[in-house]
């Protein structure tokens, strides 16, 4: 796999743009579009909060149906969210003022957002900057996309891979936007990947659940869950390849590998980038009983805010990791428990090792910390990612904003 | 339901007493004695973190075979959790050198500990000090011992009640430690509950399993579980009642409420001196299918980071309160949910209301706070209370202290 410019217009006959419509009181780019003039075939993974966006309820049926698509557009700066039938009709609206202007079905256009909470998006803006967005598009519009799907982020999150796949070089980009935050919204995370080879949908929404699994819903910032959140990912087929039906075959394969270095590399960069965050943690856990057991420990010791506040200290607290990773809901013999931050053991059969505290606090120090547990002789294993809880996090989040 | 002074030496034939056996650094009480020369029926609730202390699984392993119990001993300072073989010898040395003591049995003897992890307990030091500690056994000790089992806590906690039970003064008393944190500790949670009313032993571990999932398990800090968490509940018969035997009973009900709202009250002044709290955190969920689904989205709102670091931002934020309800896990009709915020409502049929921002920022700015869902027309309905997220509770657990 080799890593080159250009995120998702790198794959081929992806093009993208952003405009700033001002929905943003920022005036910064805030209306993107991520277009392929051939269709797509899509697949989706959705926020399992209840209360979720219409958007997110619209995404879903178009790729349940497996149709194929041309268009994501995605607005930043209100997350039409709360906002009853009105934010339904902004769906249908979006969708419907581009398939006019790029000439396609509405039910061809997806749709994301991301922002304030329970205020109507307002349409007449987003109609009057979408024939400058069609206008704009072009094959190197990736930055630009990336920037403007940011709302609270820091820096902006991307990444393109391209392989040999049986003498055919196929690419696959993606972009993505975490755990910023502008009142009064919830972190969302919203994740674009674009792909240029030929794959049937239903292997394709496969590959996109199980990367997921392993990435995205990996990483945690705060343990809450966005209204929001979605990852979409369209491949055009446009890099001529024999088209990829079977999920044991070495394409699949090497087109899941690809997908999971991108989504794994921009899952982690939104949890480096956590709100207030000083440092990527990377949890891993073997030892356990099945994967999901390991990546379940990972995730709620990644998730507590005991040890990111002992993280933030650069406190060497292995109690608190103990402690965590006892109640994460999954059966293992504490006597079996080894602890290591870094290269320096913590615990080992259960109990805590007599350790340099000094050269532990230093490796805190560093970015990104590493933790790693082995819980017993079973061959499960995962990874989680989250960051420290800081000062600033409390600051962000707690602002009276109103 | 009267309130009474006395806590745990309220009720008749109980005696307390707390002298500083040096485990803790500052020298203050750490050695605390619970004791009924009559023996007392036993019940116990014990942490579900795997990860748990020897002294959890010796009391546990007691109250399962409902022996009469006489005494409870409490180390502060010290968890004894993590130390191995160590840690379950010295459960055995402290049972055997106060049965010695009391001339009881060692199996009479329950034993608490709360502190530092991963450190042996000193047992010498305990030793020295439990003739001094038996010697001061008095019926007006419960303050001592409130005191005493305390960490970092910022108030003691306590209430006893009384009330008239056919006829006969029946007296319930409770102490309870939580949320302070000593490096490099979990939060604790320890309650410890007397009763003089004859009740059959099966139906005071049912009672008090009830009541606890009602209280002491509707409170939430950080969502982070101990190693050492108990609630022990002890009655000795001494009120001279009729033996309470069936469940139905209204002296049974009586029961029942009394030491509801000690555990309630125990479990609101906990949540409301959890770390850097600034104010105490009500949740009334209604309108779920069942008490178990309201007490669950209820619980998931007051351990909301985001939630809590908007409370304590003043900000009413109701967005967020709505997207953790939508995560809870628990099947609900976002288009009927109702919030409101004191007597604000500010979301009605799952939509956003319009509502006076500044009135309900000035309400946030009160103490305690109670936030309200009604999540549709079903009668399932519970609480959890809960606490803000501020500058302070980053500050207590990440501060390096090695």
């Amino acid at each position: 796999m080799k890593q080159i410019p250009g995120g998702i217009t790198a794959p081929q006959g992806w093009q993208a743009a952003a405009v700033a419509a001002q929905i943003k009181p920022s005036g910064k780019p805030d209306l993107t579009l991520i277009y392929s003039p051939t269709p797509a075939v899509a697949a989706g993974v959705y926020t399992r909060n209840l209360v979720r966006a219409y958007s997110v309820d619209y995404d879903q049926a178009i790729t349940q149906k497996q149709q194929p698509v041309h268009a994501i557009v995605i607005n930043s700066g209100n997350a039409n969210a709360a906002t009853g039938t009105r934010g339904m009709e902004a769906v249908h609206e979006t969708a419907g003022l581009f398939s006019s202007l790029l000439q396609i079905q509405p039910d061809q256009v997806l749709t994301a957002s991301t922002g304030v909470i329970g205020v109507p998006l307002p349409m007449e803006k987003i109609a009057q900057a979408a024939p400058s967005l069609v206008t704009a598009l072009s094959a190197t519009g990736s930055d630009q996309a990336a920037e403007a799907i940011m709302t609270t982020d820091l820096v902006a999150k991307t990444l393109a891979l391209e392989t040999d796949l049986d003498g055919v070089t196929i690419r696959l980009g993606g972009i993505a936007k975490g755990s910023g935050m502008i009142h009064p919204d919830m972190a969302t995370l919203l994740g674009f990947i674009t792909c240029d080879a030929a794959v049937e949908v239903n292997l394709w929404q496969t590959l996109l659940q199980e990367v997921t699994a392993l990435t995205f819903n990996q990483i945690t910032v705060d343990g809450d869950t966005s209204t929001n959140d979605l990852v979409l990912a369209l491949s055009n087929g446009q890099a001529g390849n024999a088209l990829i039906c079977d999920p044991d075959s070495p394409e699949a394969a090497i087109l899941k590998q690809m997908l999971t270095e991108v989504c794994l590399d921009l899952a982690k960069k939104i949890a480096r980038d956590g709100e207030g965050a000083t440092k990527l943690l990377e949890v891993q856990v073997s030892g356990a009983t099945t994967d999901q057991d390991a990546r379940k420990v990972a995730r709620t010791i990644a998730g507590s805010d005991l040890f990111k506040c002992a993280l933030f200290g650069c406190d060497p607290n292995w109690g608190r990791i103990a402690a965590a990773a006892g109640r994460a809901g999954v059966a293992f013999d504490p006597a079996h428990l080894a602890v290591w931050m870094g290269d320096i053991q913590l615990m080992a059969h259960g109990e805590p090792l007599t350790f340099d505290r000094a050269a532990a606090a230093a490796y805190l120090k560093g970015d990104p910390v590493l933790v790693r547990l082995d819980l017993g002789p079973a061959l499960g294993q995962g990874s989680a990612w989250g960051c420290d809880l800081t000062y600033d996090y409390v600051r962000i989040n707690g602002e009276y904003t109103t």
